[in-house]
């Protein structure tokens, strides 16, 4: 049994005109009028096969195949639809284009599973103007509640709550208590980055996902005129915030391993060419999947930036702001695709993820893995964003295969 | 004869009324609403005085005491009464007050020079949201012409046009030919900077104003995931760009003198703390009075950020926006003030100024010279800023006292 690569092709093709602009890639955020668009579409679609769908309390939507009824937790196959600005056909779309192209290849077959088989479109996966990424998957494992939700709105002021009502879903049944017992979760999705490619593999099989930390930093120097201040009596606070960022590259290369170190977002204050700069803010964002080694990363750069901050006599303030675990994907699951690989003659490897995905809050609350297609170029969250079809083909004939051994022994 | 420090220092209280918030210091700038109130104010004070008041296409207040009628042009005296937002009392109005002050005195004594003597408050000096600093000298001076100041206006959407009428001026006649020939300026102004009170001194005569060059620099690597993109294959623009701000401030500390090198504006894109700055632009800012320092200083300054964008296989673009020469003042008004302090027996130093002033602009017309009182703590564009009223005293006395003798002499 094998999936239908150019059905599933025409498939991404399809959806990648909701939200397609010549030249600019797709956006698609959640609760755009494309996104509302593609989702009556995904919902007639699974109609089309046969699925009972329902639209859950924070607008997930998710399609059941009954089983043959000797079973009865459901297996699931999602991942989102929703895009960044200007972002690419792939991340996303393919994992839900893939677990629907699984469906109807079952169903071409003909083919009843004995678990009940669901498909699931999370929403708002990406970063997003309610400032809430993984918020579909989030809020169904509970890690988000309406009172947090409640408040949030985008910047044309529309609330979330309208949002939400809006594509079918109910904020005030967020916390009601939904019965959501899963026997597995399987998640495909491009990888985003180069490994594979730098090893020649079409597929991953991806066994955690890195913890992310981040710290806000401040430094305080001393405002002052460029013009009337000598260089020796200047406490320069982008003087010490750039060596601060220097030296946050050096640790974290010297490491040679996966884990990385970023500043992303760095501002400085009042910031104009004739004042010394007073004040800058900046991020520290640390991932890895070795947690020893993450702790150990994050204790270094702290202290060399002790050591900048006395060297310049600046000010120096860290606030932990967001601090997620590093997450272990289910060693059965894992072995399920690793079989399946095996089998099917395709060399795959064992990776971590290095960014977060809706599998990471599925794993709170059943076993979960995720599968890695090769990204040319690593590049996503881009017009440039491609996938080679021979690459997705073998990938979601490995994620069906699995799913058959998952069938018949969980 | 000796000026009335008293008179002067109530005076400068009653001035700092005019746009003063309690504990937020001075905001006046340019036609606002206090600098319209504080320029009738001025012009009545003038009146009162017996003085002719003029306001010129710019909106410069010229106040004119006639002479004796040996000497037809001239002697000047002024600064301006703008200041930053949250600025402090003394930054432009103690050089307008003081010269008041010396007007008041003469009139008290009873003399009368051989030059007409006049006084004057330059439009916007200061930084404004016209774009335009030392609008009213740079236009005088015919550095600014009519057809480059038309099309400003401020965030509110009023035209520089507009707002020079509201004042009493007329920018269609900014090229008219105005006649302005003058037989000295002299301005005095707050040091802005911490050499007086390093040695501990409370004149200081400004023998030149440094020149002020500014580059525009860009930094372009390659904006990425910071999760999913390995530290060795980074081309983070921020990393590059931190390392050149801790060069520039090496590189002039290292020389050991009065030259500086400041980076005050960075701005780090697309900003966001998951995703590898892919581009920074920064200014880059040195000023020094040594013009062979200045251009060795520069030169190391790119030579260095030319390895950095090696190491990091960034891209660099360095655009010069702005570069003016140093100023000399003149060589016999500076004998005046050396031979008054002298006189007078107060200790002071020639030293150069590290920041424009409308002076340097004079100096293009004119003979043109500076007097710096000591700053508190070098503390100026702030609510802190602070001078002691010895200070003044001790230099507007060597200013009332120079201005005779450049009476008698020129």
């Amino acid at each position: 049994m094998k999936i239908n690569i150019n059905r599933l092709m025409s498939a991404i093709e399809s959806y990648a005109t909701y939200g397609q602009v010549e030249g600019c890639g797709v956006t698609r955020p959640s609760f755009s009028k494309a996104d509302y668009q593609v989702r009556n579409l995904f919902i007639q679609e699974l109609k089309d096969l046969g699925m009972t769908v329902t639209v859950d309390a924070i607008a997930n939507i998710w399609g059941t195949l009954p089983g043959t009824g000797e079973k009865e937790k459901p297996i699931v196959m999602g991942s989102h639809l929703d895009t960044v600005p200007n972002g690419g056909k792939y991340d996303g779309a393919l994992g839900v284009l893939v677990a629907k192209e699984i469906i109807e290849t079952l169903r071409e077959y003909e083919v009843t599973l004995a678990h009940p088989l669901q498909i699931v479109s999370f929403t708002a996966e990406e970063a997003n103007e309610f400032n809430f990424s993984t918020m579909g998957s989030r809020a169904l494992s509970r890690r988000l509640h309406a009172e947090e939700l409640r408040g949030a709105s985008d910047k044309a002021g529309t609330t979330l709550e309208a949002a939400v009502k809006k594509a079918g879903g109910d904020l005030s049944k967020i916390d009601a208590g939904q019965e959501n017992a899963m026997a597995a979760y399987f998640e495909l999705h491009i990888e985003q980055g180069s490994k594979l490619e730098n090893q020649n593999l079409s597929v991953g099989i991806v066994d955690s996902i890195v913890g992310i930390y981040r710290d806000l930093v401040t430094v305080e120097g001393q405002q002052n005129h460029s013009g009337t201040t000598v260089m020796k009596n200047r406490k320069d606070a982008l003087v010490a915030a750039g060596e601060m960022v220097a030296e946050v590259q050096k640790l974290a290369t010297a490491l040679d391993s996966d884990t990385v170190a970023t500043v992303g977002k760095f501002e400085v204050f009042p910031n104009a060419a004739n004042i010394i700069p007073g004040r800058v803010e900046f991020t520290l964002e640390v991932r890895s999947a070795d947690k020893t080694e993450r702790d150990a990363l994050i204790r270094r750069i702290h202290d060399s930036f002790h050591s900048i901050q006395e060297k310049h006599e600046v000010n120096l303030t860290i606030i932990n702001s967001y601090n997620m675990q590093e997450c272990d994907f289910d060693k059965q699951l894992i072995s399920f695709l690793e079989e399946a690989a095996m089998e099917m003659g395709i060399p795959y490897t064992l990776l971590p993820s290095m960014a977060g995905h809706d599998a990471m809050n599925l794993a709170a609350m059943t076993k979960s893995v995720m599968v890695f297609v090769k990204s040319i170029n690593g590049i996503s969250h881009s017009p440039q964003e491609f996938s080679l079809p021979e690459d997705i083909e073998k990938s979601a004939n490995i994620l069906l295969n699995a799913l058959l051994k998952a069938d018949q022994t969980l």
